[in-house]
């Protein structure tokens, strides 16, 4: 993977932003390997993710930072200069189901993922093998149905103590406090296991097969306080037919659920993922 | 095409049926160019679709249909047999949008759907001509907003006079009354501008591009009393974007609708789609 | 559709490419409704589109041209500015199959393609009838199979006499001559029906039923000498099975060519396809 | 999963075969959880697969076959009466590439595949941890490129050793020697990394980038001795554009190739895929 530096700003629209940010980055050497731009006409929003290569900039990074800054408040900008080469430390919670799990370490372990995973958390411990083969700490953590509170609060502090950047909630099936919502607002993932907004909440499978639906399919969220109401990253669908039972369509959503929340976390750790209200630019 | 008799038949499953039919249908002589069997172990419901060519039957449609009641009566069976050589007639319904119609009158000009168009009705002249150039004759019905009893009226006049045996709601945009939907219970497919049960009711693009969505889609149904309720033939999905405005989404919208629609009518002609419960059995 | 004025670019990749050219548009009073950079590191070549809406710029179109040739000749760029309000005239080639030509009318008929289309030429008469009523001038030139060259050097001066800026093979099923697939070079815009390079030449269906695929395609791409060699704009697929016939997949290909062609016009119409070698950049 | 059998027949159609076969079943008290038929009108073949409680049947396995023998003499069937219950024995070939296999071994891990794998062979090492922590023998047998034949030896008296059913060739790189090909004639399953037929032999993904193809797929096949010519099981394909270099296509093919090939192997497992000629009936 080439040392990139990703330049990532959404500001109100006006002319002669991308001029201004272009002549910053080729005043100083930067040599752009991929530039992409988003104008929303209905917000007036303008979202930009520009990725230098690192060796072609005449100054380091912080460098860097500290002359932009003055651009960036001229034009009222969210930003952030990201080092391509510093791994995101991402923190998964997990619950009995194997499928997104096994799927995102493998993933992690043959370099697809350019993240650290510091651990894996669940309230199950049928997947603590898979996780430490992969040299993962695995953190037991069961939930009390009648009392959560006591769960809820060692998971965030877990996740504290290993300084998680991103929480992946691979099919963890909790629902999250909204207190730790907010302390990852926009860094917090979750996949769901409809085509949202459909099935909102406990069993979509049942209820998709109940309703008839041609079609199954899971989307990647980030998580707000607002269950299943989070700004999509990313969906993706699967045909079904009569001929599928509920299991069928459990089983084969598991491919559409996993493949979805690879796609969004790899897009996430590639500061891909724009977030602006509830919606997201996702320049992939 | 081949000129064939679809058996077509539903009942509670139990061991034997698909002896006693196919029994049935050799000692009449008949070959089966195409043979669907599908057991439904949750309602436990047995749903059969025999194709026969019609030149190896060694007697008459009648014939055959009063031959084979006992065995429909012995195993209460829902049933009929379909001479595949009568055209179906189908009334389309339309409004002002030309996407569905236009791609509907296509395929039966180019004989991709086999059946006859007695009339289209629209609440809007636009399509008079298009509809005409096809040899079809145009009814204008238009909607008084303040009143629509009298036009809904009309409708079922003209679907009557027509001898509609089936009624395709092609964007025509209006609720149909329950005394309409019942009279055309499993004969009366609409297609819905969504992947339902996402964006029930109306202006579903608005509410896809409001809540961010990665896909939209659309969705063909039998009307029932209950508004985009009605059981699923068919349902497809395009992938979309933040790139896309809400105009982008109707357009690219249309292109689904118009293939999922045609897709589902050509199964209904074609005897494919079975009705259970809320639910569609589509041997396709 | 928002007036805008199109810039499109491409040369040897070199750092500051994006910033000259950004403040070009900005000291112009340039308002960005969309802008587009693609780096291609294997070839090293750079390619930009730039959309900016009409009304925001200081000075006429030949005033912009004029004060960007010096920019053009010293990054060596291959450029134009384009006006979208003008209207390309698209001149269609059919033969006898109707669904794509069907499509491209309804589509243009109902303002989705946004071009004049000031004539139909096809070997055939089938389609005249449908051709006029969208009040479009048709052309009959059949084709001698034992002396082709006079059909077309008619076709290559009707296209001509109708001042066509981009010719579209609607099935058409001709071999084009060297000499006018040279002169419409980047321009001319095939409908391959099949996922190229699979099943090159004739019978593609049959081949595809023959090899017992599981998906079947088609191809949108520029005509070059080379058959079915071009640059590819578009491709699309659809499943299938043992249960089809080869007539049935040459059924439910239409449906794929038609939708792939329209996709690689539209594209082509608004400027987002840029031809590098035999490959293109699609900034959709 | 339901205790079953599969009763699988395949014969030159005639009429009355649905009949004979289904009274047959009935007659032994056979409750039809599934039952699925072609008709192939060109070559005139007949194929039929029925799946029938084990518990409902009135006597064993083996005479319920020696009863059946009568009747599969007189249509000239090639048939097999499967019990769902025997676990078949699947060796899995693997060269340095951990997707496919991961993928396998964890659906297996998961129960998603009801098979054994009584042993991973490999000319490479590195997956030897992987394929242990399932339990599972590794087989490390190297290839000489200089001298090829010792190690293809090799791997078909493991084969042998370990009773195999079933061979999958999980991006295993080799060439099959014809006699091993003949051995597991309708039992090799292999992964080619396009959509074939295009892009045979080797580097698939670096001709797709050269050509420039909008969609790259993957075919799982049987093997045979004509490489990359074998009856094709499935195939799926995925999206790309110019933005993606021949590493990303090569990458996004992976997630294409391992999900077809898990589908063909599910497939195959219960015998659902059907061989005539060059080509399958898939029953799914």
């Amino acid at each position: 993977m080439e040392h990139t530096y990703r330049l990532i700003t959404h500001c109100p629209d006006q002319v002669g932003i991308v001029a201004r940010v272009s002549q910053f980055v080729a005043e100083h050497g930067g040599w752009l390997t991929e530039a992409n731009y988003h104008a929303d006409a209905e917000s007036n929003w303008f979202f930009m993710r520009n990725e230098i290569k690192a060796d072609s900039l005449t100054m380091g990074a912080d460098a860097v930072r500290e002359a932009f800054r003055p651009i960036a408040e001229e034009y009222g900008m969210n930003w952030e200069l990201v080092d391509s080469a510093k791994r995101r430390r991402v923190v998964i919670l997990a619950s009995h189901a194997s499928h997104c799990i096994a799927d995102l370490l493998h993933r992690w372990h043959s370099d697809e993922l350019y993240c650290d995973i510091p651990c894996v958390i669940s309230n199950h411990e049928n997947l603590r093998s898979m996780v430490e083969w992969h040299g993962i700490p695995f953190e037991y953590v069961p939930v009390d149905p009648a009392n959560k509170a006591p769960a809820h609060a060692r998971v965030q502090q877990l996740t504290a103590k290993y300084q998680a950047d991103c929480v992946v909630l691979a099919r963890y099936m909790q629902i999250i406090p909204a207190e730790f919502c907010r302390a990852y607002a926009g860094r917090m993932i979750n996949i769901h296991h409809s085509f949202l907004p459909s099935f909102i909440g406990a069993n979509p499978y049942q209820k998709a097969f109940d309703r008839g639906v041609k079609l199954i399919g899971a989307t990647s969220h980030y998580v707000t306080e607002q269950l299943d109401e989070g700004p999509i990253i990313e969906q993706d669908v699967i045909r079904v037919s009569h001929r599928h039972s509920k299991e069928d369509l459990v089983r084969l959503g598991k491919d559409v659920e996993k493949a979805v929340l690879a796609r969004a976390l790899r897009n996430h750790l590639e500061d891909r993922v724009l977030v602006h209200g509830n919606k997201t630019v996702v320049f992939d």
